[in-house]
């Protein structure tokens, strides 16, 4: 994979409002925030997508997770949060080196958050959900 | 913590389409999908949100996830896919047990995700981020 802003951030070629590392991982505040507290998690391996990540990497990056969260939401006194991953053009995915974005969670009026998200289930049968989870449990 | 109708199906008393499974992690498939493939991992520790999952937990569930994106993106043939994780009711959490969504995304027509996500970003002075930066890296 190519060089990216995330691996210069890494290296420290270039600065950025860090929160959090260790061995695995760098967390620093996005610097075009969705809300007060916004914040990446990146692993020091460099992989474009979670599916190209390493078992150990990706264990790291999961471990720090919890306490970025609970630090994140004491901070900006929000309680809730998402964590959003995007892979791919077509997931909105814009660094290709992985990222978790924290993103605080707010109601209405000043300080909302800039993230909606629409959710449109489908109405799936039985025997299609059965066939998809055998499709997809065989390469797991 | 009340219990949730995923420790229900995680203890076997309730029927999933299950994909995989290992000492900390069960995945299975959403009965209300957003897309073909649409994914629930789901650790076995029940803790309620990222933030009061254990470090253990946290780090065998970030462990499971790049075979899991692997074989969901093979089994449908998508590249891209989201990985969203909802924590309090701001944030759309709908069920008090740690999931992650794995979605595949795809562009319009038939199989299209009903996933829209909007995102937008807020102006903010350097000062500003510095400040935020500093009180969330006190409490990591």
């Amino acid at each position: 994979m190519s060089d990216t802003i995330f691996s210069r951030i890494i290296r420290g070629e270039i600065p950025c409002h860090r929160v959090y590392q260790d061995e695995h991982v760098l967390a620093f505040l996005d610097i075009n925030p969705l809300s007060e507290g916004h914040t990446l998690v990146v692993p020091k391996e460099p992989a474009a997508t979670m599916a190209e990540l390493s078992e150990d990497a990706a264990a790291g990056l999961g471990r720090a997770l919890p306490a970025i969260c609970r630090a994140v939401t004491k901070a900006t006194g929000t309680d809730s949060y998402n964590l959003l991953q995007n892979n791919g053009s077509a997931a909105g995915q814009e660094v290709e080196h992985v990222h978790f974005h924290v993103i605080p969670r707010r109601a209405g009026g000043r300080g909302a958050t800039g993230l909606s998200v629409e959710w449109n289930a489908q109405e799936v049968g039985e025997d299609q959900l059965a066939d998809v989870a055998r499709r997809i449990a065989r390469l797991c």
